[in-house]
């Protein structure tokens, strides 16, 4: 297992060992990872928690870590005593993968000395920012190729080996159904998909050469490119050629794929193509700076598609780099009492909500999701009462619900730096985003003006939150 | 040292056992990487080669990596033989990291047959496009830096470990001079930077006692977070106050920083507060969402800052999510002689330059960067003779050169399978990446329309070209 424990930021070390020379290294702190309310994310897919638990149980420096760090000459002895022996001890609250979350929703609570919930800060935003990133993309991707499938394949222009192989994984958990990428498939267990590319068109003196060596070859996996010299000329006839002496051979053809040109037009044309041929079964599969938007044009012109393959724009998260997830403290142990911190700010946005927190989602008699409800982690939702939840900002705007459920959407995950979490596959983590994310109406995901789900703060977490700004205002003055 | 055989696509794999099953698997081919003109990416520096090397050198399936690809039952007898002793046995030529190239400029070609030369395809251009693409964006944010320097520090919002960790250093080759992750530093003894966060503030009574204790543990190394409450009502006299102490005990502080509210006008401000304050060589530095755009605006605005802190827009190329860097077959050995290779399209912009090529940069008098010609790989250039370029589309525009001098920018990497080429230390890098950004005027570079750079074709590369379409054409007709 790879040890990135030295994957941080150069000042949680020193703050490390700042805290260590002031002795206040084992205060017990609580922080929070989450996202704000930023333009076109209305909601993220939960991912990344795997890689997380495993940096977790993996932290701790080696021996040429320590030489390293003292080569800086930084850092004072408690320091080196403390690296040496470094683990995690603390707790540690997430939402599960695949888990449709929200703005200023806790993703994951880390309950722990202030020096270690310093140290892992960096790493774990690295990771729960890029994944659920990624998985969010897919979703939406997914989401708009409804029951066509999607492929992952953007492994050569992801941003480094990893951006390739834990974007690969988060886009299987944003309902891809493979990806191209061997290396995830190994590691995940995940399906792998992939035929072949022009330069095995252009290795063969002729087109038609090529598809029928690869045909021979892999007669019951046929899936021809065909737009190596020309789509509609050249490359579907070929195929088709190719699909009647496989059918002669009492084979059954996979289909084509279009890499190049007008997608919407040239599938149109190769459907009926191979319709007319006797291939009404051959799917025609689409590749080529796809992405959700690119989608939803191709349905609306009635493209005939059976499956996408997705590149760049889903491996990158293209129009939105990083998903600027951060990570605020959220209380601080003084003489044995929480004691709720949160930051302030002159705009409301940028103010967090204090005290150690869970969520819930509030699910209507239609078994619908209706609204999430941020509660201080001590609080309890009694269902048999009605419940009145109300906008955090816009006080006046309140909404009642007399039949509802709920569901508290963290789990724990460590405690007292043990593992006490059971970690899903990855069939099952993809199985349920799927669910979760069938728990809302369209209108909340779809692409052009979701309707905004509502996050309210139950009236605990309220009432604190306006205490504690009216102190600080007082405060000020 | 990371074993990235696996990470690959699929097709690659398909192709290798078609490859085999077909008993042409050891055509030599050659394979160039380059990326074509796009909005915005007129020059990229290149960035990559060292991790593309270790990658190279370290190919070999493992056992349980051919216990997996038996699993997917996809290949055949001959397919195990091959990978069992699967080892890299081409050529491979470079341009060198830090240098400066342009559309159509081959960053990298390879020779070796053609299972060896598909299956290394992905892996190369993941590595190659990804730092690549953020070298490029660092020289953009340090060029318009100008003489203040520029600290990486976004590994938080990097999308995964390797992001971050390769991101860094190719932020290095890039012009930043420093690098907050700590794993990047330890790798490749590059400089790291970073002090402490609001956290660390929030975690005492009051901001003085914070900045109080931090001054007393790094009394050299003091630099001070001032915007957890108030920068100019709290923050900067609170500092100052600090300064005052560290002064009378022989100390010198190091600085100020900023990281949120209006930059131009706390700078301005706060500079004024230092200088009064009697601390003229105390720093400002400042972070929260820069970029070459930013920093060109401050700059405008008088902006008083020494340094600047960049995260996500660097680590991620925010607005540019991928380089787009392709790899495409420029020739194919058929009966011992070299064939050349090119991609047809109807845009000329997609068609590719056939043949195994390296590319000249001319330098006129002044001894400043003129002109790159791509050539073909046997021809030469006698700089005793007037050197007429043209351009390779719109013929009529030339340029003739009776003084200069010319360098090429590819070398040898691979001969035979062997590393010949010494890797130079990322500082060596980053000087020679300075070198090579200042052979060109700055009228190429700056961030509102440069002037584009000419990439022209050599007289043999050129005729091939024309050659090979009327053919194509031909045959077409």
């Amino acid at each position: 297992m790879r040890n990135l424990t030295m994957m941080t930021d150069l000042y949680q070390l020193t703050m490390l060992n700042a805290y260590l020379e002031t002795g206040t290294e084992s205060t017990l702190c609580a922080f929070d990872i989450f996202f704000r309310k930023n333009e076109r994310l209305e909601f993220a897919v939960a991912a990344g928690l795997q890689q997380a638990i495993e940096y977790i149980k993996n932290l701790h420096f080696t021996k040429s870590d320590i030489k390293y760090l003292k080569s800086l000459k930084l850092f004072g002895e408690k320091f080196f005593k403390c690296v040496e022996n470094f683990k995690f001890t603390g707790d540690i609250y997430a939402v599960r993968e695949g888990e449709m979350v929200f703005p200023h929703e806790p993703l994951l609570t880390v309950i722990a000395p202030i020096y270690q919930a310093q140290l892992i800060e960096t790493a774990l935003l690295n990771i729960i920012n890029h994944q659920t990133l990624i998985a969010t993309k897919a979703t939406k991707i997914t989401r708009e190729a409804k029951n066509a499938t999607v492929a992952e394949f953007g492994l050569r222009r992801a941003q480094g080996p990893d951006a390739g192989i834990y974007g690969a994984r988060a886009a299987i958990i944003g309902g891809c159904t493979t990806t191209s990428n061997v290396m995830t498939g190994e590691m995940f267990s995940v399906p792998v998909s992939g035929t072949h590319a022009h330069s095995w068109v252009m290795s063969f003196p002729t087109e038609l050469d090529a598809f029928r060596k690869y045909a021979e070859i892999y007669p019951d996996n046929c899936l021809l490119l065909v737009d190596t010299y020309d789509t509609l000329k050249s490359g579907v006839p070929n195929a088709i050629k190719i699909f009647g002496e496989l059918k002669a051979k009492g084979k059954k053809p996979i289909g084509i794929r279009l890499d190049s040109g007008d997608l919407a037009y040239l599938s149109k044309r190769a459907r009926k193509m191979l319709d007319e041929a006797g291939f009404p079964n051959a799917k025609i599969f689409v590749s080529g700076d796809i992405d959700e938007y690119i989608i939803s044009s191709l349905k609306q012109q009635g493209a005939k598609i059976d499956a996408y393959g997705v590149g760049t724009k889903l491996i990158t998260s293209d129009g939105r780099s990083a998903l600027g997830g951060v990570y605020k403290m959220s209380a601080i142990m003084e003489n044995g009492v929480w004691k709720p911190k949160m930051k302030f700010s002159d705009d409301h946005e940028k103010m967090t909500n204090p005290g150690i927190k869970t969520t819930y989602r509030i699910y209507g008699e239609d078994g619908m999701a209706a609204a999430d409800l941020i509660c201080l982690r001590e609080e309890t939702i009694d269902t048999a009462k009605p419940l009145t939840i109300f906008h955090p900002v816009e006080t006046w705007k309140k909404m009642t619900f007399e039949k509802f459920s709920v569901r508290e959407i963290m789990t724990k995950i460590f405690e007292k730096g043990e593992l006490v979490y059971d970690i899903p596959t990855i069939r099952q983590t993809a199985a349920y985003a799927k669910k979760s994310h069938s728990e809302f109406w369209e209108e909340y995901t779809r692409l052009l003006n979701p309707h905004i789900y509502k996050v309210d703060l139950s009236d605990g977490l309220y009432n604190l939150k306006q205490k504690m700004i009216a102190e600080n205002s007082k405060e000020q003055n």
